[in-house]
């Protein structure tokens, strides 16, 4: 029902994230991901502080941004009232950006279901990342939503994530083999902006595949390598602590405008993007 | 403060989950994943269903189990009440026995800071498994918690897992690599008991390594092959839907604590049970 009205037409996810990055100019993802001890001192007095600081970062960027990306593992840390601040949140944005559950779940099938249905029918989010270890059986379950998304760890933005995703499968590091099965599947992939190399391997095996791009921002990861090897597809670039904590100041909703825009035209600055 | 009351003793997590095995002499662990839809007529009029539900679980198997394993998803899909209900059952056993958060959670490291603290000190749980897609930083936050253990996924008990697990890595399948990589970091493992001969080359590499093995009562699995070859290190055998659903009448404890005595006894009889 909420999908109805939202902004965001199309029907498969892969068709609405491209409407939307079009219609915004925009391949911006903003990561949700409050710490308490980094909370500016304004929103502190709040009801529900937490909420009152996304809330202002969401008023001040959404002409900018395609998606948002609340990691749920702060809110997790956060007990009862992180679900609820995460619900709020969830609920604030309302359909005027896509909502992307930063999630890594990943499990047997009659988990999946369970998980799928927090994701999707309790908290209303649009689309989940998922850890696809046990193959097929982690995504199955959330592609029986319409119209909602899903992307599939492939090359992680950390440097220990070598230690499996490039051991040598065949002749070729495992990613590869994840993003020929994940494309396979109709999936998208998250591929870190540290590997921008990588990235362009990927995009050449699944050419028409949403990828999500973390990394950017405190991270480190290279912006226009990464926009111009992703560009040929539909992708969207996270920055989260670069973009929420440009400013511990009273002044860090504004900040986090002048960060995201920067980072918006960063990625549009790429001559040879197509996305 | 709770471990220091807790009648689960040890320093390291394998030597707390190895004397409490001895103790019960049970290798059970018993899945607490509640469906809204198949709890029995007896707490569907409750408060708290699904609490009533798993007190009632735990009180007709305490004596026989050393580990209850809630599923995360179970709880995550009912919402802020599944949160309210997983807290109250984490807090009901209350260090009677080792609670393993069945979480699946696998992220970069600033993630898996939050992940850990949610898990060991928002809920109190006592170990929790990981997907490790993402290397040693899925690990390494979980592991600055003395006592507490962690048991990451190696080869799971559903067909799907083939697609990556198995992929040929230098002449031995991935599963392998990642047992060796796992053994070295200290932490446990999950096998599923699908696949016993496998479960057999991972105790081969991770000879002390505790090992969690789902997949027995509605997955079908082989209980005998894997407490043969899962013996001499420590391990637990985790059934859900065949020990929890038991019965789906108002005897389901009753039925439960059947089941219950039935895995822990077949365990039990494998002769060349050394743990």
């Amino acid at each position: 029902v909420r999908n109805q009205s939202s902004i965001v037409k199309g029907v498969t996810f892969a068709e609405r994230l491209h409407a939307l990055c079009a219609e915004r100019r925009s391949h911006v993802c903003v990561g949700l991901d409050p710490l308490p001890e980094r909370l500016p001192a304004k929103v502190r007095g709040a009801d529900d502080p937490v909420f009152a600081f996304n809330r202002a970062i969401v008023d001040a960027t959404i002409d900018l941004v395609a998606v948002y990306k609340p990691n749920l593992a702060f809110y997790e840390a956060l007990g009862l009232e992180g679900w609820t601040s995460l619900k709020r949140t969830v609920e604030y944005i309302g359909g005027r950006a896509i909502v992307l559950a930063d999630a890594k779940r990943g499990d047997i099938e009659s988990t999946q279901v369970a998980y799928a249905r927090a994701m999707f029918e309790v908290f209303g989010f649009d689309a989940c990342t998922i850890s696809a270890y046990v193959g097929y059986d982690a995504v199955g379950p959330f592609l029986s939503y319409p119209g909602k998304g899903v992307f599939v760890l492939c090359r992680t933005s950390n440097r220990s994530g070598d230690e499996l995703q490039n051991v040598n499968v065949d002749g070729r590091p495992l990613y590869e083999h994840v993003a020929r099965l994940v494309d396979s599947w109709g999936c998208g992939l998250v591929v870190g902006a540290t590997y921008p190399s990588e990235l362009a391997a990927v995009r050449e095996i699944a050419r028409s595949a949403p990828i999500l791009i973390p990394g950017v921002g405190a991270q480190g990861g290279d912006v226009e390598a990464s926009a111009r090897n992703a560009a040929g597809g539909p992708f969207v670039m996270n920055s989260s602590r670069g973009i929420i904590y440009a400013s511990s100041g009273d002044d860090f909703a504004e900040a986090a405008r002048r960060a995201t825009l920067q980072l918006r035209d960063e990625i549009a600055s790429v001559a040879a993007l197509a996305g």
